[in-house]
């Protein structure tokens, strides 16, 4: 029988085939469009080539809700399982070499990690710590908070998961920490607000204080859920103050879906990067609140202004982290990574052939239509033939989802893995 | 030992015996204020008693999010345990003689349930169908849907779950049904909300033709979550819409924390009663998205302008079913569930006392301004003395959370029954 | 000199010229593409060219806000510029035949407007009755209300302004009436919810009563502003309800930008739908509130997917009436309202495009990721030259703007006209 | 004919008069209770009478929306007379010493303002700029943004405008500047986010560098309006980056109704207390946007949470400028300042009498219910006979709307002042 993991290049190629054509007149057909601009396309697909967005080792399981989670067929069973469904996303999509981890979701067992990846050629970005849930045999609860609890103890114990996590991050070759703390109140009055903020800070520096030299943490902001009255970062502000007080390693993560209704996310981006404390991202998109899902589906053009804010910092010579943190409810987490990498990616051409000289004139014109008509133009360009080249040209495939589908893998690991429960959500 | 129920009485006589003075200094003093107002304190004291809400009885275990849920001590390890927490609740705080049961989550054994619920002197009010989770052993799965599945094979399934909730509700002596489905799409095009409405609406007529002749049945919209592009009952339209189509039987329950944000959720009540569709609430309070937090404790006078909506429909002759709907993640359930019962009947009483007259005429006078003041001058009146009178003299507590704490239940409790497990939320 | 109007034609030729070209090239490559799928380009341009949308002649003045109105160069002094205007914005982007009046501001002369609109080949759409604003001379104010007004000589002098608004209507060839009333309140208690719409419904019945036959009436809904605690019209399910009361000639209009934030407004006018009482709407983009953006400015997918529900009820045989609602505030209104009608087009050209086979497949499927792709493949090609090509077919511009620019249509208006106030806005 | 002010003395002796028992009554029942507590009353009278909130000149005209203005009888026709009915809120209500002035809205001549200040007894507050109109015979327009403007000539007279208030303000003894601007943008790509602030930050500078010593400036944020689409000080921090870079003088102003929906606002008062940065505060109510209703009328625990983070931040030694921002639509104004001035002071005192060491045992303990009904406790104590007696002592009106509505005032003044213009809003 063939593993399932070898199933890939058969069926990247035979999908390949089918599509190639059709590839290459859109291809040509951009190409002449981009050069009537002066646009490289060449120069473009290095570019896009170039941008990559690390994959959450939890989203290739099936995510859920308060109320239910509804597993999928050949789920991974453990982080072996999920970095196998990750090496497939990458081999198909080519956007995805890295993968973020989440202790203690992922094991305490760091060569094996590093094997497993260097084995499946991927490599390691920001690890995750996690305080917001207990763990069976854990000494103290983290009901009432983790890094900003009222009791010390409870506080060195979120601090010490925290170094554990920069060591086992370490040695799989990570770089940097991401803190996302569920800490806050329910009830107004639960907590005072600056008693809190300054127990935080307290554990945070005891986080700061290991971090490596060469390393980051990346401080994440989030107004509510799971707590509903106060969040102890509920917002960028928060954040920005307190990858102040850390100091230079500390930076602050933007998770697209922890704002407020109505929010400018694109400016908090702006803003941070002004601020010198823009770290990274997690992408996915939402509707209502942190819906987490899938990058693009619910707002393609607000990906595409973020991206624009993306490309900028990049330009003055910022180094971002891109991750996606998604919950993949009710579709295969492998084709929505697959696909969310895509949409990013796409954001990302698309802010890259923005006729910048043409909008720096309208700006400085007060020209707000000419402004607004150029990134529109820059948006509705399809750019889905540089993305399939750029796959096409590192052995990926043009259509990725079909490929994937083609391959068999799911059916492969459903036969392999065992079945998951369909437990409840936190509701009973 | 004593068994924990009969813990209660000494618990009430001694905190009473400790508050007795104060508080008839304090009902004194206000029964002088409203006097001169010309109202009568004893009217107000029995219009307050007759004011009754259902505690539901999943609310009795701590609840959680996607992300964890934090047991609590003596968790009630089920439904005879939850009936016996909603005793206590109704013992000292005398506002909830009624439970809302919740199926399958309370079991299939009707005459257990009326057994237990007359031993405790405790009813039935509406009973809920649960189709958002899957059950172990279940033909088919919710995981795209119930009433409005693609699949006639489901929907059929979540008919028949429907009518047995019925059946049970008949035998334990409810006389409504309470339909929430968590059905809906997480992506633009996931479903076509028109053919999905269909489906949802045919399957909601096979529930309705199997209603008892005096039962009612209460549709419950939903913004969002858990699904979370679009759901197929979202809002008071889609709502009043399917009670139309369905009959007279049929009418709206109002979730006040199933809205969009800023929306005049008593706005919405005012039109449902005059469409004459009201039918009853799930009580709760919020401040992003459904918090499912105590009643009253982010917005008391957002609930008092609710019940003066709900008193304006009674005295219209409206009959509405009162329910409890929260989820209590760091407080102890009993406790919630009292201090909320508590607080709806005090905007009840509130709105009770409210100068109508001068109400009557400032609108009439286009006076904003002293209208406004008349809403203000009654929510300002702390009627706690009129609570604490009407549940004295029903053989209640004067200060029911303080008796509660004073009976050990909890910690009696705690030791008969099993330790709950803190499995995690929906996302791992 | 020329006169302004009449410098369009060679400017549209002289503009047409110069991109000819590129666009043959872009509609090959398209058509290619299209004709892959089975799609004929010559149907589609014809769908797109019967496509309309009304241009509203308040919208071809600069707009404001409550703080200050900037007034641009060239502002149409009255009725007969305005509809110059229209005339250009109709020439240039062959997308807008139709004009939307408002009374009093446009006057009450129906002769020299129906002659006006003859001679320039414009017709005109549904008229809007003001009753949000006080006239000078007015016999009674609409401070506090127009057709739920407390005082029936306000109702009946608010009733009889509506009236009068048909019968101008009904002389310049209209056949429907727009009601949107600023009544509601800024207080709670300031007026009881129920009363306050038993006034209004009795006031639009005799509006309806003085409805010719062949009309209908459209019932606008907004969830606030100029009230900002309660709106008569709140939402889509008030104004269901009251459209319903009133008969079969009355139906719903749904402006995009007046509902909660995070509502799903595409699902609103698929239920409006499925009652049977989607009547039209009023187009343009928002972020925050009801700001009256540029159609497609902020969020281009959210317009697209109403598109996808216009053009479903369209099949289904509906008759929709499509008007732009707009404030131009920072560009010039006739740039605007020609990209905006095209905005619209745009989306619906994307509509038509959408694989419907796959999608149905996906969704009887459960296939969500599917379903979503179907979608954004047809948001994300670019179907410029189909709109393009529409307009050039009708002698309209391949790039309205450009040829508007250059046409010098402005600078020789704003040598005719008056030089506008730049009064403030509501706040001084 | 008596003189407008001179009608007050005996209408308060009258009102007095009339309740003056009922008012004794009340307090000592209250003062019965709070002792209970170990409250003394007259402490907390002395610190309620010493909590004052400024009246904003603009406030005392009839405000309006971008849809009409609604003047009511007697508007103040200048900046004297709105002082005059600055001098009746403070006489009737006592909270209310100080004015806060706009300009040039309130003209130019500062010694004309001193002398009346001085003859009616009162202080003035922080100065405004106003660069968010065109005045006429301005040099350059702010259509296109003003302290941000991409021109440095527009920014230098914004600049110059600054200083001129500045100027102002020394000369009448204020020694703040409040500055909020509307610059924004309406389209994405309209400007750059990053180089509008770099602007922004110049001429803030310019500003900064002619504070007098002993000044303090107030960057005032607002998440939307007049802008739509983003705001060069959106949010909180942006504000605290900009105060930050300014330097020690230069602090955080808080509007109550600045933010996205659902926003934590109290906690943003937490938050900039602890980074040293909170300056004071434009009190308000709103339930939508920026509604500018009167303080309390919509959320008065959101008041009160706000007012215990004022009171935790002046008990650490912060100096707060307190004042109201509203927009009276359809009360009096004279009003409506009055009430909310009261509301304002209410929030104080229940603020002054939470028991804050249950409060901190529970926190300690993490008995978020009885943290919660601590809050609640205070709260719901009505204590309007506190209000009153801190009025009554120091010559003021029990019942100062009934005290105003018996002078005459209003009727009088109409006599006296011409009728104001009922021109409409920034639409047409």
């Amino acid at each position: 029988m063939t593993a399932p993991l070898d199933r890939l290049p058969d069926a990247i190629a035979a999908s390949n085939a089918a599509l190639r054509d059709a590839h290459q007149y859109d291809l040509d057909a951009l190409t002449t469009k981009l050069d009537r601009r002066g646009l490289d396309i060449d120069t473009l697909i290095d570019q896009i080539a170039a941008f990559t967005i690390a994959v959450p080792s939890w989203g290739t399981g099936t995510g859920g809700t308060r109320f239910a989670r509804f597993p999928g067929p050949g789920e991974p069973a453990d982080i072996l399982d999920k970095l196998d469904d990750c090496a497939v996303i990458h081999r198909l999509g080519r956007a995805s070499p890295r993968v973020s981890l989440h202790f203690p979701w992922d094991g305490d067992d760091p060569d094996a990690l590093r094997q497993k990846g260097d084995a499946l050629g991927l490599g390691f970005d920001a690890v995750n710590s996690n305080t917001f849930q207990d763990q069976p045999g854990q000494a103290h609860s983290y009901k009432h908070g983790s890094l900003s609890h009222v009791s010390a103890e409870v506080r060195d114990q979120a601090v010490a998961h925290n170094l554990r996590c920069i060591e086992i991050g370490r040695a799989i070759g990570a770089d940097a920490l991401t803190v996302w703390v569920g800490d806050g109140t329910n009830f107004p009055g639960q907590q005072d607000f600056t008693a809190q903020l300054d127990r935080y800070l307290e554990a945070a520096q005891a986080i700061y204080a290991g971090l490596p030299y060469d390393w980051r943490v990346f401080i994440e902001h989030k107004i509510y859920e799971p707590a509903f009255y106060s969040t102890v970062v509920q917002d960028w502000g928060s954040s920005f103050l307190i990858a102040s007080a850390l100091g230079d390693q500390a930076q602050c993560l933007v998770d697209l879906g922890h704002h407020a209704p109505t929010v400018n996310v694109e400016m908090i981006v702006a803003r941070l990067a002004f601020a010198g404390k823009l770290g990274g991202f997690h992408f996915n998109d939402s509707k209502y609140g942190d819906d987490d899902l899938d990058s693009g589906a619910i707002d393609p053009y607000r990906l595409f202004l973020v991206m624009r804010e993306v490309l900028s910092a990049e330009r003055r010579g910022m180094t971002l982290a891109h991750m996606i943190d998604q919950s993949h409810n009710v579709t295969d987490p492998i084709e929505s990574l697959i696909v969310s990498g895509a949409e990013a990616r796409r954001c990302y051409a698309q802010a890259l052939i923005v006729d910048e000289d043409r909008l720096v004139a309208a700006q400085a014109d007060n020209d707000a239509l000419t402004a607004s008509e150029t990134l529109k133009a820059a948006f509705r360009t399809d750019v889905e033939p540089l993305l399939a080249e750029a796959r096409l040209r590192s052995s990926g495939a043009i259509d990725p989802v079909a490929a994937f589908r083609r391959s068999g893998y799911r059916a492969a690991v459903t036969a392999l893995r065992p079945a998951a429960s369909g437990a409840g959500g936190g509701i009973v």
